[in-house]
């Protein structure tokens, strides 16, 4: 809506681009304070900054890349982070040929010494773009290090450590399930 | 399992991996026929096989890709698909520098030509990795086009045309999502 150039919206329009009903986005947004005016609506600007704030995505965080292969360079370079406060600022591979160059500004490091840097670092956020018999063993070594969520691009590995809260996108599974619907 | 291989598994260990009951997984896999054996279990390489054929994954489809940027290069270098029986056979971008170019051997296609490209090819499928900008505009012009399928890079644009079923995944918006449970 900030980018169509409008300064007011309505829960009713909100309701419309959320698939809810409006009386469920005033209710929502009533939980967190007071936020539109009656008669007027809410300001936009000053929305996204509150919604913003409550999802704590007014602060930056720092953002652990695992695995530099196609995927992971398109999210070194993925420009969508930035509006949400996410930065990757390590990133970690094993292969010697790709150790010590910079891609996007981000030096790649061994992935042996991932564990110190994270702890160093004191990150908590991961990207996970390792081939799938990578995954166990790297979701097991992120969790030792202290990073408490996760973003995995392979399939989630059998064994989820506790206190990692872990969303994986199997891309090959989401586009077979199209595949039923054709 | 069969990369472990394993020749033989059970309900019960299904039910552990899946994250269900082991009833479940005798109850539905029973609405296609009869596939294990009282006592012995379930012939892995048959299941995987009758599997993939429920699911219409044991006949090759063809699919198109939109926009050729860092994530569609990605896509169109994913070795998961093979094994779904899912190919990347077109591909367009709006960019001149890129069209005519291929990349891992598809030949970039101006997205100008699309429709009938797509029409010609008889492609239901499409995988799109454009600006959210032109979100609207491309899956408006895939469904005229006559795909029926869309997995979308792209937040999902407003509006979405019927008959279509569309997944998309905001990235941002997925790793946002876990910065709030850090």
């Amino acid at each position: 809506m900030l980018d169509q150039d409008l300064n007011v919206t309505s829960s009713e329009d909100l309701a419309v681009a959320c698939g809810v009903r409006a009386t469920v986005i005033r209710k929502d947004l009533s939980y967190f304070g007071k936020f539109g005016k009656r008669g007027v609506g809410y300001d936009l600007e000053a929305l996204v900054k509150e919604i913003h704030a409550i999802l704590k995505l007014n602060q930056m965080t720092h953002a652990a890349l695992v695995g530099v292969g196609n995927i992971g360079r398109a999210f070194l370079a993925y420009p969508g982070f930035k509006a949400e406060g996410i930065r990757i600022t390590a990133a970690f591979d094993k292969d010697v040929e790709k150790i010590g160059q910079k891609i996007e500004g981000i030096p790649i490091e061994d992935v042996g010494s991932m564990v110190k840097r994270i702890v160093e670092d004191g990150i908590h956020l991961a990207i996970v773009a390792v081939p799938p018999s990578e995954a166990q063993g790297t979701v097991n070594r992120l969790a030792k290090a202290g990073i408490k969520g996760i973003f995995s691009f392979t399939p989630c590995p059998p064994k989820m450590p506790t206190g990692v809260k872990v969303t994986c996108v199997d891309l090959a599974m989401e586009i077979a399930s199209l595949v039923y619907y054709l």
